[in-house]
This record gives C-alpha cells, structure tokens and sequence, in this order.
C-alpha cells in the first residue's frame, strides 16, 4: 500500500475514534457536531459523513475531500508521483465540510478541525457574549478571553471566513460563532477535540460561577504568563 | 406470514427500541414517556405499555391499538383482503395513548409520535412560555419558535386536540403543553424522537443562555431561509 | 426454609438491588443515601449497612433490625410458633436507620422507607422552602405541594417524628427534612425509591422553571383530580 | 519482595484506582486532576504521571517521587536497612506534583492529597467566596465553611503554602484555591478522594439553593456537634 493510502486509512481511524470524545463528554446530541482532519502533505481532508449517528460511524465511512470540500477518491500523483485510489462512502460529507475546509485553506498549521453545539458555550454564542478569563486553567489552555465570531449563515464561505479572522487575531483555539456554536482548531484533531472540551468546561464554570456574583478578573500579565508556560515551558 | 403482521413485527420492533433514545439522552425517568408509530396503510397505531420500566420493554409487550387507542388484535380484512391475527400483551398501553391517537385521527402525514417530561422543555412548559428561535440549529429544526399548547387535563381529547391545533400553525414539530410537557411529531417514530431530543436541547441552550442575559434575537428572514434549506435543499 | 426466611431472603435481594436505582438516577454520591423495607408482617425491618459503597453491597450485607434499629439475627417464634434464625453481617445498619424505624412504627400502611441527599430536593430543603405544584406530573404521584419538615439533629427521634408529623397532613409521600435532605415512604421499598426519583424531578424542574420567572399555578381542585384519578381510576 | 516495594505496589495499585472514582462522579475531564498518596513510613509519595487519559492509566504508569516532587527509583537502605530498586515510567509526574509535595512535607497526618478542577467548586473558587455550610452534611464532612485559598502561579511553593496555610485553620478537608479549583486532603488517599467527591456535592447543592434565595444558616453550635459526632462518635 502507498504512503498516501496509509496515512488516509489511520487519519480515517483517528477522526472516526475521536467522535466517541464527542459523546463521552456529552459536546453532541444526534448527529449535530463534527470532527475533521487534515491528510498531513496533500490538500486533503477527512471528515464525519452527514447524517450518521455516532454509534454507526466506522472508518471507511469517514469521507475525504479536497480543501474545498469536494469528495475525492484518487489522486493521479501522490508524494512518490505514483497514483492512488481509495474508496468513499456513499454518502455526502458533513453539512459543515465548507467552514473547515476553509479553515485548512487559510490556516497552513492547523491539522484538526471541530464544531459542536456544546450547550454552555452555545449559550454564550447566543448572547455573542466573549467567555472571560477568570479561570488558571483558561490561561493555560486558551491564554485569555475565549472569543466571539460573526453571525454567519451556511451555503457559502461565511462560516469559515469568520472562524478564521477571529482566530488570527486571538491566542484561543476556539471560537463561539454568533447564535450558532463554537468551532475549535489544533495542530491536529486530538488537539481540536481536547480544545472542544475544554472550552465547553470553561464556558460551563464561568456560566456557574457569574450566576451568584462576578469572577475575580485575573491580571492580563499573569494570563500570559500561564499560557507561555503551558505552551513552552511545560512542552504541550 | 401476511405483509400486516410484518410490518407490524417491524414497527414494535421500532417503537420498541427507539424508548432507549429517550432514556440515553436522559429525558425520561421513571416510565414517564412514551413513542408510539402509525401502522402504516392501516387505521392502526403501536405504542409503550403502561407503567413498564425501559429496561423491561421488549418489542412483543408494545400495544396494538386503533385510531381510537383501543387495543385491537385482530383485522377482518388486511390489504389483501386476508384476515390477520397478532398477540397483544396482558397490558394497558400508556396512559398517554388518548392523546397521541387524536395526533393520528387528524394528521394524517404524521408517522410518530413522543411525549416526555424532558427537564428543560418542561420547565418552559411550566411558565407556559415559547421558547424563541435564537440559535441556527432551531431554525434548522424548528423554523422558529416553539410553541405553547394550552392546559388540559387528561381523560379526553383535550390533550390531543391542543397539540394538533398548536402545531398546525407552526413549522415546530414540538409543542410544549402547558404545566405538562412536550409532545412531538415526525414523518416517522425516529423522526418524532429526533425533535423530541433536539427539543430538550434547545430548551436548555436558550435557557442557560437567558440566565446571564438576553440571546440575541434571529432575523426571522434568515430562519425561514435556515429553516427552508435545511428542510428541503438540504435533504433531510 | 420456613416462610419467615424466605421472606427476609426477598426483601434484602429487594432493598439490595434498589440500591441500584438511586444511583442510576444520580441521587446519590459515594454512600450518602440508603433504601429500608419492613418485614411484611413481623416488627422487623432490612436496611443497607453504614458506610459500604453502592458497587459493593450484596444482599446478606442488608442488615435486619427491629423497628427499634436494633439488629436482630433470631427470633423465638415466627408466624408459625417456630424458631427461626438468620445472619446478619458484621456491620453497624445506616446512621439513618433510626428515621427508618420510626416512620414503620407509627405508620403502619408504609412498607419503604428511602433517605438521598439529591441536589435538588436538598436545595430547596436547605431554604426550607416547599415546592409548589405546577406541574400535572406532580399532581398526579405528589397531590399537591412537597412540604418541608423541621430542622432535626441525628441522635434521638427529632428526624423520624419530623418526618412522620409533616407527612401526616399531606397527600405527598416525600417530605424535605429543612437543612437535610428528603425522605420518601411508598407502600413498599420500591414505591418509596419511585417517590424519590420523583421528588427530585420535579424538584429540578421547578427549580429551573422558576430560574426565568414564576411558573403558572395549577387550580387546587384539577390537583385533586389529577391525584385522585391517577392513584385510584389509573390503578397505581 | 522487601516490605517496602510491596508497600509502593500496592499505593500505585490504590492511586491508580482511585482515579476512576474522579471521572465516575464527573470530577475531570481529559487529564486534569490528579490523585497522590503518601508512601507511609517512608518521604516518598505516588501521584499520576502528567499528560495520560484516565482510561490509559496503569498501577506501573503512577510516578514514585520524594517529598520534593523528584522521581525517585531507588533507596540506599529502607526499613530494614536492605536497598530497594522499582522501575519508574518515562513520564513526568503531574504539573501539580510540587503542591501536593509540599502539603505531604508540612502536614505529617496527611496520607492522600486530590487536585480537580470539578465546576462548581471551581465557580465559588473563581469569585474566590467561601462556601457556608447550610447543610447537615457538610456539618458532617466539613465541620463548617469550606474556606477559600490564595490566587497563587504554578512554579513554586506558592500553591502549597496556600492550602497548607488555609488549612491549617480549619476543620475542612478542602480548600479552593483562587480562580483555580479545590485541593482536598485525608488520612489515604481515598479519604482525599471521598473529601473531592464531597466538596463538588455540596459545592453543587448550596450553588443551586442560593439560584432562587438564602439557604437557612445553620447554628454554629449545631454544626460543631454535628461534626464531633460524624468524627469521632459514629467513628469515621
């Protein structure tokens, strides 16, 4: 088997395996919510079919596209300029395939991709409300506010444009879309999952602890000492 | 075996095991809640006995009933003209029966239905409050906002007739009765369970997210056309 | 085996296995909470032992008491004028069983008696607040409102007379101990652990209904028909 | 095998398991809260290894270290004067390993420390307030407030010397520390863990009785006896 075929095959295992993530930590009700990866050296991505229960969801279902989201199943040249055919499902690609295939078209680092309509984060996208930093764990994981994209409707570039003007400008690896739910990145889909979780546990406590009273803010300086830590120092 | 005792084999099949959705998205407790399905071609509905535990319910103890939620175990005259004959438990189907078979009389494109007493939905239930269409999945699902039914109490069609007047003027496949709880329909019973899930699910989004603030309201253009693209383009 | 042990043999597999339910249902943490069942016709009473975990009860763990608390493993005569003698485990019954013993000694009709902490419930316990009906659900298993007893220390009879005084004078079989936490009785161990899911259902919705403003009443007489026929015309 | 590598085998076996205990009541999530014991008889402690899931940790995967935080694989002479070896992983100890060293240090009747960031314990932690003990069974676990602790930074001392400091003049079993989350202590390491469970159910229950008014206070007499009783009379 070719190189390009092997690494499709674990990055289909690997974002297939990761949806359990999803449901684990209860991010995702039906089949509302998604993980993507990109196929590390080719303009490829994989992603969830749409429509499929997490229960039924199997590697080879796992649909791969080009960066605009088009399904693709071979490739004339691959890295050793042999040619590659793989299968597809039958089946169309996530609803949500344009936002994360625009994200990997304009974010050349990020090899992961998640979108999910966690509930506390979705409330504070609801209100286009920013999450705060009042929390050590945030610093170190999102290295302050968790911020809030623009209202953007699906069916054309929109979505991803948001998530990434938004991102560019901040050091969060998630974003709350307005009225819609957050979409969070990493350097690859484990790192984009762990980010989804995190930021919906952030968004659940911060929710929590503002109902009875206002968090203690934490000194922008010492966030950013936290964050560089965590990143660097500690070597996540 | 007749094409009628098929079909009904297949649909408590169904019925049957859709009840473990409702227990897996935790929006029972109890034997508080109950999904029935039309026979299709047939003047014959199938639903949850009355007062048996989910863990219990196997597809042989679901109710055979008629439009009226009589149980009825035999026909006269199948599709093909043949009599047919079936075994129905020594038991009482749900006590909700009454309503969900008005839902049948005077629906007739409706295939399933679900009632439960989901936490969230039922607590705007209890204020008699709709729940307003401030997130994009509602307008996927709902196409705006969920509605009030009106109070009824239990023991004739008042229950079932509310539901059906309330939905009929809304795209919403869920109705929230009031001081009671939702009730929701669908083409089929998967689909009724779908909107049941999707309905706890925005009653708890909108509401966490009320609790801090007010949601930023939705255009109503842009969830009909949210709510036209998912329906139709979209294919669902 | 005469009828006496065969009868303590059932009831301890039954107050064993309830266990089971209290924590399916999360209304309890590490051992916080404990089911009892009177011995149908003798003053006896089985009751989970102090400080064993849910996962590691078993039912020779259930230790049989008097209706004074006292474990017995013997008695002189049965029904039959026999002797009969049983073991009990090496260990001390609940730090509640006290509450347990007074409640079968004054209330003669109750054959379960069952003690949580639950979230809810104990939330409105510890404002001392009773929780008002406003739902049909509560109407039906409550007939009315939940009423709080009096704040009581463990030690002496304060909690078992609490108990028993504020359930006197209501259709409700939970009542929430101020400070404390519910206490629920049924007709046997399983009604009682019914009551218990129930009492923190409608605890949760109340309280959530209650959180965006002030949920509608229901007139005092559809309560009362609402309970009557539920317990009587329905069959419960 | 010498006393002492049976001794460290069996702390990794019980700090280990206890782990589950902590995502069994929804304590963590992904990798975030860590379970260490003292080694007794010997300046030695077993915590997690930093970085690993829940599902991967192993008894062999727990980091043996001094009470300085360092990995520790050999002593020159133990108990019986004799040299000991044991394997450590290739993985460093929890980010958290320096506080809990420093609590072993200056707290010689301390056998388990827990770190979480569990959300509601860390909501009151973020608005840095106390939590009263309006419940009996706090009174039980807590002997009264559970007090709140420094803002301090990862790094060094800082963090222990909060909770040592904080205490140290309590009767509480758990601290919150600052925008940060809580650290419970006991006499083993399950004791800390039952400490973890404890202070999120009351975290949790005295949150939600303060969403709709004031809990009632509970004398601080009554508390006192409450407490003495649970300690020592009922023998815990």
């Amino acid at each position: 088997m070719s190189a390009l075929l092997e690494t499709i095959d674990r990055v289909r295992r690997d974002v297939c395996a990761l949806h359990a993530e999803l449901t684990r930590y209860e991010l995702v009700v039906w089949t509302a919510g998604n993980v993507s990866a990109r196929v590390p050296g080719y303009d490829l991505m994989v992603i969830k079919p749409s429509g499929v229960s997490y229960d039924d969801l199997t590697p080879d279902l796992m649909v791969v596209t080009d960066l605009y989201g088009t399904p693709v199943s071979s490739l004339s040249a691959d890295a050793d300029g042999a040619a590659a055919e793989w299968e597809n499902p039958a089946l169309s690609p996530s609803s949500d395939t344009a936002a994360h295939a625009y994200v990997y078209r304009h974010m050349p680092d990020v090899g992961g991709v998640v979108h999910t309509h966690s509930t506390y984060a979705t409330a504070w996208a609801a209100r286009g409300e920013a999450i705060p930093c009042v929390l050590t764990m945030m610093g170190d994981e999102f290295g302050g506010t968790i911020p809030v994209g623009p209202f953007a409707l699906i069916g054309d570039d929109s979505i991803g444009r948001g998530i990434v003007e938004t991102l560019q400008e901040s050091h969060s690896p998630a974003v709350l879309m307005q009225n819609h739910g957050p979409f969070t990145i990493g350097k690859d889909a484990r790192s984009a999952v762990k980010a989804a979780v995190m930021c919906e546990e952030v968004a659940r406590t911060v929710h929590i602890s503002r109902q009875l009273g206002e968090p203690l803010p934490i000194d922008p300086a010492l966030i950013e000492s936290l964050y560089d830590r965590y990143q660097n120092v500690y070597g996540r």
